[in-house]
């Protein structure tokens, strides 16, 4: 076995054969800090990166010891327009919980996603005009570009460019990231955003699927590291170019600061809560944060609540407010009993990795099904900002907190979820390297999507066998009748 | 790197947690070859395997050093039947190339499958009358069964010992694997043996598809060993619980005996071409043979043929005649141009493996298929065994010598067939133990199987939307229809 090892170390240390030169187009907030982590490794691997940001980004730095970046002038969208955008969000998913407030909830998202869609475009096109830019970046001869296509620009730039493709992909501003690319019966892939499980009752199934179209500039791409796995994600069809690289942020957790180690072992036998909502919720409207303030006031255990906002009056001695905090550190930590999240997907792999349940308050996006699937393997208990009290909030928490099924759960899906054959970001990098050193990987991406509707479900063939059977009875039919009239008149005429 | 790679070999190191016991129900002839290649690795890694045969067997031996064989009576198939049959087959390909022997093939394979099939039925029924030796396998406690499913025994003996499931896998008898599990959209995934490609015209997508009920059983597998991989199939829809391990039985060349070697090295710089058709079709009948011989006999290049038959007396002094070859170390080796064979997959694999581009002449079962591929993919020439003769056989050998694009094809099918995170058996291995460690591994399975054909394709979904829209028409026309009237009586009313 020592042996078989050896000769696999030497055999990618061969295939790694020289520096490559990367070029990334990322996703602001969330996005940006898994993106992060890629081009950390990459840059440790000894590859070059170079990323592209927008003058007015306020998540992506330009000065950094591990990448130059490229900044483009533009940008309609920025931190201020994104946390209005957020609260409004919030506002509209704390209204009354009916039809009409879920639909206009969608309609607002798709609206504000529409506009970053746009937002991008008008930055490409000015991209494109600027051709001192263009040409330097065909200069410098980049081997591949990597991008978080949520909204499309890095895809049309290596469209423009003509390099080689890898995604580093959760959703795009159309659909999952599946949609786009595997055959996806929505009979049992439920559509995103319905938080809908795999087992779909004859009602449910009665919804119709995105409109596709807009894929087609996506599937060119040679590699798509989708940034889930089947311990989070429910069974599907999936392609030969699609990896599976959920939990590569994941890593296991480091001592916390003297002060919070304090804090956390004053919990004693009881524990400590967990709770940070992302980069989008920091903060949330004063009577929510006043609810969630008094569920955990009457808990014996100690809470680490990350929140900006002001100071709820209802904050009881065992609840410690901070700005930010050391979240893969403090969920690794063996005292932590539950994590309270808004259900990101960085947040639930962290969770899943370090096997800690979770109470989820899902907001927008992909979170409310990210936790839908944890709620289905009975791994989180959800809660509905619209009618969250103190009552329903406290209620949640004692249940993922005394009953044992949910950390025996997570701790299950954490247990299958290390269970891999290869890390998750080795294996991520293993494939962008595969990437540069083959010029791309036309042999894994499908013939499929070079084909039209009619054609890719058979309808042609199928027509033409109808038609051609229709016609057989037709002419049977025809023939019998002749038959039969000729028999007649034979008839008639003997006995006439 | 080196320290993401030491804690891979450790982590993989942790997880093998105990000596797992494995029931192997294995196919005879040339799959038993490669369930050995797995046996033998299972073996090394400290596990203990246990084999079943039948007891008239003709190449699973009873003594083993790598396994304890349980032998069962029955076996209306033995050596003899599969002979006769192999040249009943040989005889329909060669009479004359058109639909009707095409059909007549077909059907002759079906029967015989059919036949072989109901031979592991009543093998399995006499198997669960004999209680004592049920009883003494499910004492054993076995932790899986790893099963070749081409005619479905392991299959059965799986679900009523209640065992996890791997399956060592290219075909089952009623089609190739991925049929039973994967969506397979007939338009882009060709049907098994039509020989076509990815790239099809709407007549050669004109064909149906095979009765998928029989895989029922098969779904419930918790993890498929598919003996290829994407630089050898079409890119095409998968499955989470898919692995490919294409190319496990691939070693590099060992030295040849010096007698061969000293053969070798005779042919210069003209090198040497490979014959074999495998397990099956190691005779040929004469005049076919004699063919081939005068064919070989005109090149500068030496030959290496394996060939039981009586000698050709067209056979040249360049043409060396063998029972046996080390087909491995011959196709490693340095003065390899060309490799003649039948197409079967570990033929092909190795091939592969080794960047010797081929001759292709398939006989049966997915030989065709595995050749098709590779004539798309520029790295084989085909003969029909039908309309062979010197000159055609010939013009074939010299096209693939000559013309470097089948040479440098298959050498880049190597380096991507090369390319890749993990050897394909230490993938296949992981596998294996995964399921042993983890008891199954259901949660890769897919919900689709439980659905039946209307709720799958949504039928139910699409027709009840119909009838809402038909309703609605109906009802529409109808208020207009009341409306038009009243309006008609008001004005006859007024006019009248």
């Amino acid at each position: 076995m020592h042996h078989s090892f050896s000769l696999l170390i030497l055999s990618v240390m061969l295939l790694k054969v020289y520096a490559g030169k990367v070029l990334v187009f990322p996703v602001e907030g969330s996005h940006w800090i898994n993106m992060k982590v890629l081009i950390e490794e990459l840059h440790s691997r000894g590859h070059s990166i170079a990323v592209v940001r927008a003058s007015n980004s306020w998540t992506i730095e330009e000065e950094s010891p591990y990448y130059r970046s490229i900044t483009v002038n533009l940008g309609r969208f920025d931190a201020d327009s994104v946390s209005s955008f957020s609260a409004r969000l919030l506002q509209l998913r704390r209204e009354k919980n009916n039809f009409w407030t879920y639909l206009l909830l969608q309609m607002e998202v798709v609206e504000q996603l529409s506009k970053m869609h746009q937002d991008i475009c008008n930055m490409m096109t000015l991209m494109f005009q600027d051709k001192i830019l263009m040409n330097s970046l065909l200069d410098a001869k980049y081997d591949l570009i990597l991008t978080d296509p949520a909204f499309g620009g890095g895809v049309f730039l290596a469209r423009r460019l003509g390099l080689p493709l890898v995604l580093n992909v959760r959703w795009t501003d159309r659909a999952e990231a599946h949609f786009a690319i595997a055959p996806s019966p929505l009979s049992y892939v439920p559509v995103p955003g319905t938080e809908l499980t795999d087992k779909m009752t004859f009602l449910q199934r009665l919804y119709f699927g995105p409109d596709v179209d807009y894929f087609s500039l996506f599937q060119d791409a040679d590699i798509w590291l989708m940034r889930n796995d089947f311990t989070f994600e429910f069974p599907r069809p999936t392609m030969p170019n699609v990896v599976y690289m959920g939990g590569f942020q994941c890593k296991p957790s480091k001592p916390l600061p003297a002060d919070l180690e304090g804090f956390v072992q004053s919990s004693g036998e009881h524990g400590v809560i967990i709770m940070s909502l992302g980069t989008l919720f920091s903060e949330l409207p004063y009577d929510i944060a006043d609810e969630i303030a008094a569920a955990f006031a009457q808990l014996p255990q100690k809470v680490i609540w990350r929140y900006t906002g002001p100071r709820p009056a209802t904050l009881g001695n065992n609840t410690l407010l901070v700005d930010w905090l050391p979240q893969n550190d403090l969920l690794g930590h063996p005292k932590t009993r539950v994590f309270v999240a808004h259900g990101g997907t960085n947040g639930v792999q962290e969770a899943i990795y370090h096997g800690v349940p979770m109470v989820g308050l899902p907001l927008v996006f992909d979170q409310p099904d990210n936790l839908s699937r944890m709620n289905a393997k009975g791994t989180a208990k959800i809660v509905n900002i619209a009618t969250l009290d103190r009552t329903v909030f406290l209620e949640a928490l004692k249940e993922v907190l005394y009953e044992p099924s949910y950390r025996e759960n997570m701790q299950r899906l954490s247990r299958l979820h290390r269970d891999q054959p290869m890390k998750p970001l080795d294996h991520a990098m293993f494939w962008i390297e595969y990437v540069m050193r083959n010029r791309g990987a036309p042999h894994l991406r499908t013939q499929s999507f070079r084909m039209s509707w009619m054609a890719y479900h058979s309808v042609d063939v199928i027509l033409t066998l109808l038609a051609i059977v229709l016609i057989i009875s037709l002419m049977t039919f025809s023939l019998i009748r002749l038959l039969c009239k000729r028999i007649l008149l034979k008839n008639k005429i003997k006995h006439g």
